[in-house]
């Protein structure tokens, strides 16, 4: 598995959600307590994602971590 | 959510699982192509782990990251 292939998916997936419930980059990022460039590459898969980090994207996305991981991992099967 | 709870539940899912397996800290950080020492702070909750790292240590567990993610969910709310 290309690793960086896991943080662009992960990016898209965030992204996506962030725009489904119509919220900002810059509103999201104040949620989660970050800075908009840090939530920026995050979304581009330029940024590695600490599992700490992981839950509180999650739980401003209205999701569970683990619901949103196995969204990747959908991905990244289909991918494959 | 204080958030050194989640390496914590983390740090011991990780390490109840390598023992079920009977796999060393030294075999496994090899596995997982980390340094040993690397293992046993995550282990312990003292390392953060990022979202690739997870994949990682989740597949040389035998299993998925969204189930290792999931069992530290539902440990974290049994604390709760």
């Amino acid at each position: 598995m290309i690793s960086n292939a896991i943080l662009k998916v992960l990016g898209e997936t965030i992204r996506q959600r962030r725009s489904d419930l119509n919220i900002s980059q810059e509103k999201f990022a104040e949620m989660c307590n970050v800075h908009r460039t840090y939530i920026s590459q995050i979304e581009r898969g330029l940024k590695s994602v600490s599992v700490k980090i992981l839950f509180s994207l999650a739980e401003n996305l209205n999701t569970t971590p683990s619901e949103l991981i196995k969204e990747i991992e959908k991905k990244l099967n289909e991918k494959e």
